[in-house]
């Protein structure tokens, strides 16, 4: 096991109407707040009135900065940030699904920093203090609500990056299972999808830790058992409660501790994806996640594969028979029980063929310093990309 | 799932040399630390040696506070806490297993208490705050080094009481795997045992959680895979670690986050035993188990046993089948894989069934408020107890 130090210092609230305790959260920071959501779904379903009344009551100045797209651009960072500048907040409340909050979190580093804040999702710098962080979440998905990571992107260079850092995490959120039941299936799916995608990426790797490959198993059965449990029963309590907390669960380093060298191929290839062609995240990573393994085999790295088919799918048989299965049964569960679309021509997006040297080229580029699972190269990226068209 | 706030503040330095960061720790808090270990342990195994020189280092002043026993007394705790503040220590550093971290935590609530510190553990009011607490772990057991539990032993009237509260975390803990490499067989298979039951307690409840249930089985299959492997391999880094992480999981609340009503019967009637007879924590649990989930399986509790049986031992068959062998499974653990003692007798420790109602009788009376999982009574205790004479 590798050396690590655990320290989530998150505080999260989970369960029915913790959203009560949001005066008292916000008010240990101060009572100037710049509240960042998305569209208007927090309009919705009550959310957002509810915050409205709360601050009220505790005399909090809300200082608004809606209007947060879906894969969260530079530009409402940057526009973000200097609102947070000029109002002078105390901190920021974000509220929302992935996009919300990581806009929320790239605000709250940028803030305190002279520079651009582009210059930390560039890998110039290592953000070191942010404002104070507080989050409510509204779907099952990113885990970002407890993740040390905010996924920006540069609209003019078509770049989706990634950052960790422990000023990234927030301080205290609430997590309501209620708040995630109106997500509707696809966006339901496509969070389950995100939330294994995080836990395969840190299971298949060359690291052979029992207990953690053991938990990782454990929450990709949770998922795989109640993903398709709220999709069938969107206000069902329990299921959305499972999928919620197995999502923060997923990314917020419990299963990585110990670990070496995560890697990260299916989301710098989503991500990529995802930027070029406005793509919702997960379901990029569906598309290309049964592929990823398909070379993953072709290369060699069968055994992870066979124990994945074994220890989550209870498949029996040699090795390379169960690892072949489990990438049947992965396909199986994203495309027919959670009905995610089958391929890039499906989802009407403009992807082209012709850009796809280009992009498998500059991820392949862009990640050299990436320890891949197994080696890969720009032709291998364009082949799955072309195989996913 | 219930409602809950996922809030662990201890910050945990694993792996080796993570004792190297002693005096950056010490020194947040300030330079007088009251130092508690408990026997010669940390003497032999060079830890003390270097916790001095690391203080000198550091010019940091150490009240030595040594020889905590096993199963720590209130005389000491007492006596720790009149130590704390007549030296006016800034905080406390615990060094060794259980008894000396479990003692450590004690004194540090006692510390900031004008009254009697069995207050807290005669359940006369909850502790509100703590000396800051830093603590250094030497074996992989009770996992208090990541728990919010504290248990201290009333030797005058044979109470062995725990307490649990958000103040009784540590702030910072340093898990090396190598300082557990001199923990004799004896001792590291107890420590196995502990960590399990603390897992079994949240597991065989009557929660229904998918995810807590499926992590539990993940750790408890992690200490049933690498306990016996620590004993035969003492100085083997990756089992001492996997046991270490998991015992720490075992009772960090990560797996109990969401349950209702966990219960701590075998916890209980071990520390009756444990109190009148100073018998090793975790071999008063190895025996007292299997007689309990017998227990509960002819109360008609099959299920969980059964689930038990086939995701932690692989066990198959009708549910009624599996229960009992997964019973079988786990004496066979205990007694022939980690060589446990197989009853009251082989241990020498002047036990008496003569004892044994009293003692039944008092457990089952001032345990009345927990939410036992299946209904028991004195005479249920008694029968236990003379079962494993």
């Amino acid at each position: 096991m590798e050396n690590f130090v655990f320290d989530i210092k998150t505080r999260a609230y989970f369960g029915k109407d913790q959203i009560d305790n949001l005066g008292e959260i916000l008010n240990q920071y101060g009572k100037r707040v710049l509240f960042v959501y998305g569209g208007g779904s927090i309009k919705n379903n009550g959310l957002y009135d509810r915050i409205i009344v709360l601050a009220k009551e505790n005399n909090i100045q809300l200082v608004e900065f809606g209007g947060v797209e879906p894969n969260p651009t530079l530009k409402t960072a940057r526009k973000g940030v200097e609102l947070a500048k000029s109002e002078k907040v105390d901190c920021v409340l974000a509220v929302g699904g992935g996009s919300a909050m990581d806009c929320g979190k790239a605000i709250g580093i940028g803030a305190k920093y002279e520079g651009d804040v582009w210059d930390f999702f560039s890998y110039k710098l290592s953000p070191k203090e942010s404002l104070p962080l507080v989050g409510i979440a509204t779907i099952a998905a990113s885990g970002t609500e407890m993740s040390h990571y905010s996924v920006i992107t540069n609209e003019e260079t078509n770049q989706k990056h990634g950052v960790g850092a422990d000023c990234l995490r927030f301080n205290e959120v609430i997590l309501d299972p209620v708040y995630t039941y109106s997500v509707n299936a696809y966006h339901t799916a496509a969070g389950v999808v995100d939330a294994m995608s995080h836990i395969m990426e840190g299971y298949f790797t060359h690291n052979d830790e029992y207990l953690q490959n053991r938990m990782s198993e454990a929450v990709l059965k949770t998922l795989i058992e109640y993903g398709p449990r709220v999709i069938e029963t969107p206000n069902d309590y329990e299921s959305r409660a499972q999928i919620l907390w197995a999502s923060s669960i997923a990314i917020n380093r419990i299963l990585n501790f110990g670990l070496k060298g995560l890697t990260h191929e299916c989301h710098l290839m989503g991500h990529a994806l995802s930027a070029k062609y406005d793509i919702t995240h997960g379901v990029s990573l569906a598309l290309i996640s049964p592929k990823w393994y398909e070379l993953c085999m072709k290369k060699g790295q069968t055994k992870r594969l066979a124990e994945f088919g074994k220890n989550v799918f209870g498949l029996s048989g040699d090795d390379n028979y169960v690892a072949a299965q489990a990438i049947q049964e992965l396909s199986k569960f994203f495309f027919d029980r959670l009905k995610m679309p089958r391929n890039l021509r499906e989802l009407n997006c403009g992807a082209d063929k012709k850009d796809f040297k280009e992009l498998a080229q500059s991820v392949s580029e862009s990640f050299q310093s990436v320890n891949w699972y197994v080696p890969i190269t720009a032709e291998d990226i364009d082949e799955i990309y072309n195989a996913v068209f």
